[in-house]
């Protein structure tokens, strides 16, 4: 009789975007004439540049040449992908060796596949508001116990990261074995400095934690002095996992390519108190689970890190940082209370007036046509709160932004 | 302190491939002259037809334009590729509806990440020989006890398939919860005649297991009358998920699409013996942790199915599987006793003489300077076989045959 996995019933209705998409439908059904501007899911717009379209379509040619063909490639990537990653990486000043590399086709994935090496009665630390991917993947491998009436599961520790500690989540006051940190951060749209880095690498040296760090977002940093890598900081190498993407930062939400590093001295206790790298067993896990992004994906993933490809989705990232700034600016001006958005394409506003998030987003909708995303939809510390995209067309962000002033100033 | 998932160090080495490289490397060392031939690895050579590429760069050009760009697609695969799929089904007699279909990037993963969806302590069945991703993810979740001596792992349940029961799996003596069957099989190339497919979901149905069904080698069948699909034999909606690729059918090993088909009749119980869907908890976990197929490569594997790329593939599957016949007939010429072939392009040869299937690896390198696959690579039953694959190219194949005749007939 075969039994299923019953932590799986512990997961809560996945339903910020689908309760999103029906209030919006029924919105839209009632007021036909209204021109809705979405601002809410984090998804780019704009097109795949010339010279990444352009390796896709030579990649295709290749395939379809008995003398080019490939077949099965590397299951960690190609060598020319792994070294362009390398170089990137040596750029911005962190040690990352091209073995290190696993190749893949998203941060979704590798972050929610990345707890598999782990013992499935480790503490796992999160922050709150968290993206819920990190969450409900532990919940599914049993190292939760059922949600509170506030969604919050047994077991797993959440950290607090609002405004009033400015967005900085404290270091745990229990044991924690396993700690996600985002940053910049989805949802909120701040970074963690160098010093709050620096303090996690050395909790988890301390307590031989593992950090897994997602830095999906690092390619909008604006202000140098934030670290693109949390392999910017010493000792980070013995103790952090990095998760990097080209969904937003080449547009590739549809085209799918990302990487994790493990460094090689990165270890962790087995049952029986040995240390034991982790880099082998995400390479067992890789090459038994996984057999490799398709060729053309990572000829055109290439492509984004050699001067041309770069030069264009340096300047995608320019277009989106300047409607993040436009959000920032512009409900500023409306009075509002507003967090992120310098650093990262995320900004994170105070829903004013004591109002819930989905109230916000109510009016927000019913009197500018807008829609965003509320806060509490990622953890019950994003109440209140309510975060605009800034992966939209300029003069839909400048319309949502003249809507607001002229309707929803404070 | 971070604790590993010990569970991974019950693995053996995955040393088959690796030993294979290594004797060749050996060999091609002491002997500079010698023309290798690679039959070992079931990896396709014929490039993607004209109407796939085509459709890829149409794909490309399409991301290239704002009007045409896509970002996030559904994680299930898009409705072109899903309606191409459920016509796939239909044309074949079976009936899947597309709801039930989720597009991947390939059954390695695919078979790999269903183990998730049932508990721990389900008791799991396996065919000796066998595709080794059945056997490692099920130990990597902990379904198993550590391995003999005969590289067996405990509480796995393992069904001998030999040429002493014909190829056909003996159904099990004590109870089992998840059964893995691929017909046609990798590697013994034989396909599970109706009767014993439909002896297989009355077993299932009896017991309340599921059957996990690879079906990825179902374009290689030739003989009217073989089940392409499980779904074909009675009731199997009800106790079956069934796993397809376009990796060997459409020569997209290197390009990375497949997919998994979950009836919305299939159950089985949670642990308050309740019965549960498993569409939807594989729908929550393909949602949680995986983002979808790029967009160009689902393009280009709807082109496999539309009338210009399927006539395509067939050509390349008929080339492949004249390969077989060239290698089955040769091998018999040369004295050898061969089974598969026929219906799938793997030919599952009999030893000669006793020796073990390393030995005759050797041999046969040594002599004839032709590459294969030890069958005990696939396990214990293995031993004593061998494996040669008909994915080569057609004055390879006929170069090999030519060789073995000349100096290993028997």
């Amino acid at each position: 009789m075969a039994k299923i996995n019953s932590h799986y019933q512990k997961l809560q209705a996945s339903y910020l975007f689908s309760e999103i998409a029906k209030r919006v439908r029924a919105f839209s059904a009632a007021n036909p004439a209204a021109q809705i501007i979405r601002l809410g899911i984090g998804d780019v717009v704009l097109p795949l540049p010339p010279p990444i379209v352009d390796a896709m379509k030579a990649a295709a040619d290749e395939m379809g040449r008995r003398e080019t063909f490939k077949g099965y490639g590397p299951e960690q990537g190609y060598d020319f992908l792994l070294a362009a990653v390398a170089a990137d990486y040596a750029r911005q000043g962190a040690t990352v060796a091209a073995d290190e590399i696993f190749v893949s086709d998203g941060s979704k994935c590798d972050t929610g596949n990345i707890q598999e090496l782990f013992a499935v009665d480790n503490v796992v630390a999160i922050t709150d508001p968290v993206y819920p991917v990190y969450v409900d993947t532990n919940v599914m491998a049993g190292r939760t116990d059922a949600a509170d009436a506030k969604g919050r599961y047994g077991r797993l520790v959440y950290l607090p990261t609002t405004a009033e500690n400015g967005f900085d989540p404290p270091l745990p006051e229990g044991r924690v074995d396993l700690i996600y940190l985002c940053s910049p951060n989805n949802p909120t749209g701040t970074v963690l400095s160098r010093a709050s880095l620096t303090r996690w690498v050395e909790y988890a040296r301390a307590h031989e934690a593992v950090i897994l760090f997602d830095a999906a977002y690092e390619a909008f940093i604006r202000e140098a002095g934030n670290l693109h890598s949390i392999y910017e900081v010493p000792g980070a190498r013995q103790v952090a996992i990095e998760f990097r993407s080209l969904s937003k930062t080449a547009g590739f939400t549809g085209t799918r390519c990302a990487f994790t590093v493990i460094p090689k001295e990165l270890q962790a206790r087995n049952d029986k108190g040995e240390m034991v790298a982790l880099h082998a067993l995400w390479n067992r896990r890789h090459t038994t689970k996984f057999n490799g992004v398709s060729y053309p994906i990572q000829k055109a993933a290439e492509a984004a890190f050699l001067p041309a490809g770069r030069a264009a989705i340096e300047a995608n990232i320019a277009y989106y940082m300047e409607n993040a700034r436009l959000i920032r600016e512009g409900m500023t001006r409306a009075g509002y209370t507003v967090y992120g958005g310098v650093n990262a394409p995320y900004i994170w506003l105070k829903v004013p007036g004591g109002l819930t998030s989905w109230a916000f987003f109510d009016r927000l909708l019913g009197e500018a046509n807008v829609v965003g995303t509320p806060g509490s939809g990622f953890g019950s510390c994003g109440e209140g709160y309510f975060r605009l995209s800034a992966f939209g067309l300029r003069e839909n962000v400048q319309e949502a932004m003249a809507r607001v002033q002229a309707k929803l100033s404070l």
